[in-house]
């Protein structure tokens, strides 16, 4: 049996690379131990690509942070790729402070990190480590990386539970950040409609992209399609069209599946008032 | 009389700037020629800061690039400083390629800028620059500004218009940006409510945030209360509630001024449906 290959961007010990093992176990490990494997790219452009010409089967990509807010980039990649949303996965953020083995506090110079990890712990920086220089990385593994490669005990990085292990690093502070509710929600892109697994009483979610005139009230009527039916929405996001100055597409969230009857006819609906809808997928809901 | 003092984020030459003097320029002038000063700032932050406290008299933000989206950033500082927005500014963005006068193409070895920029040349880059090595600078007019102190003629910046005359380069390439519809749109915070020069045929523009409970329906039936009034709505944005996961403010931009009554009764009855209503100003529109 082949292996399948999911994607994800950045490198081990990456979040997103905890969303795509999570991901894999859920739905592929039943079948047999091993039977996917997890790739870190680039970028997430090259996720999109590479899903799309069948390099990688599926792409695990960050929508969304309940601190941080969306990551538009991947709201435009999902307008210009067609491709599916198969999935969601949501990761708990929970930023370590991790040194080499043998460090102590007091000999801490310089703590790397990204900068949004650092702002999330700002405060414990400020606590724990009051005269440490403060350094941006591009990348919260990658500055675990940089730590094992350097061997200098003056460093330390901010970076996940499992970027810890892959780079034999200590915590030093477990659970660093100042606040506690950090949530990262990832989308699992394919190419096709796949039913995954889930449980007789799986709760759906359908995603759905559209774009209409900006006539008065175009979003109330694109949003009454759904009130109208008791349909709830989960998620609105707006992003500006390329080449339309103040035109913009909707991505919404709602509950149900594309099949269920009154998200059928609600869809229908939308496609009645719109210039263009693409359901994006149906998928079992999470949160 | 004492001078107004106006604040944006960077250094001269800044597309920020731009929007300042246009704004300084639209409605101070006519009283005193040099009636006000506009002072670049380190960060958006800082500019909230200055405006509360009353160094600075205003605020020039960027809040929405029809290329690349909304600055969200200056979205969550509306919401998190008591701040009016008194006016909106929209600068046409277009981007020069900038050098050392005697500079030639064929001299170029690198191309600075930021990277939004670099990004939004990209083509012309390829086709004019093909073997020049592109590099990210913290921003645009700091990239013009860089070429004057090194003096190195094998760099070329890519900057605004203003940048060039401020640092005393070359245009040689013009409008270097593959897409011409670039433009940024900015709003004028304040201390106070100020009723600004205006025609008499002035639209007006009101800008408010809004939260609920994340009840089926909730933004249909806080869009209701402009739609049902026939009041356009011309911007939507979501932003993450900080500690509280997947909920949401919203900002919305509606057509009318607050004391409009119609306006004034759709305010009211969002407020009898919303856990949170901030009318943020009333202001004239531009676009």
């Amino acid at each position: 049996m082949t292996k399948i290959n999911i994607g994800y961007q950045g490198i081990a010990g990456a979040y997103s690379e905890m969303a795509s093992e999570n991901f894999g176990n859920k739905n592929f490990v039943k079948i047999n131990k091993n039977n996917f494997e997890c790739f870190g790219q680039n970028t997430f452009e090259e996720i999109f690509q590479k899903v799309e010409s069948g390099e990688l089967d599926y792409g695990v990509v960050p929508v969304e942070n309940s601190l941080a807010g969306s990551i538009h980039k991947n709201y435009d990649l999902l307008a210009k790729h067609d491709l599916k949303i198969i999935g969601e996965e949501i990761v708990h953020v929970k930023h370590q402070l991790l040194v080499l083995p043998g460090t102590k506090l007091k000999d801490i110079k310089e703590v790397y990190s990204h900068w949004q990890a650092l702002a999330q712990c700002e405060h414990n920086i400020k606590k724990f480590l009051p005269d440490v220089k403060v350094v941006e990385y591009f990348d919260t593994a990658g500055a675990a990386q940089m730590l094992l490669e350097t061997k200098d005990k003056s460093r330390a990085a901010i970076s996940s539970i499992k970027a810890c292990a892959v780079y034999g690093l200590l915590v030093l502070k477990a659970d660093f950040q100042d606040d506690k509710d950090n949530f990262t929600r990832f989308v699992v892109i394919s190419k096709n409609f796949i039913k995954l697994n889930g449980s007789a009483n799986s709760k759906f979610k359908t995603s759905i992209l559209f774009a209409g005139n900006a006539k008065t009230g175009f979003l109330f009527k694109a949003l009454a399609c759904f009130s109208l039916r008791d349909i709830n929405l989960t998620k609105i996001e707006s992003r500006p069209i390329p080449k339309s100055p103040w035109d913009y597409y909707f991505y919404v969230d709602i509950d149900g599946k594309y099949d269920d009857e009154i998200v059928k006819y609600a869809i229908e609906n939308l496609g009645q008032i719109c210039k263009f809808v693409k359901v994006l997928g149906s998928y079992e809901k999470l949160k």
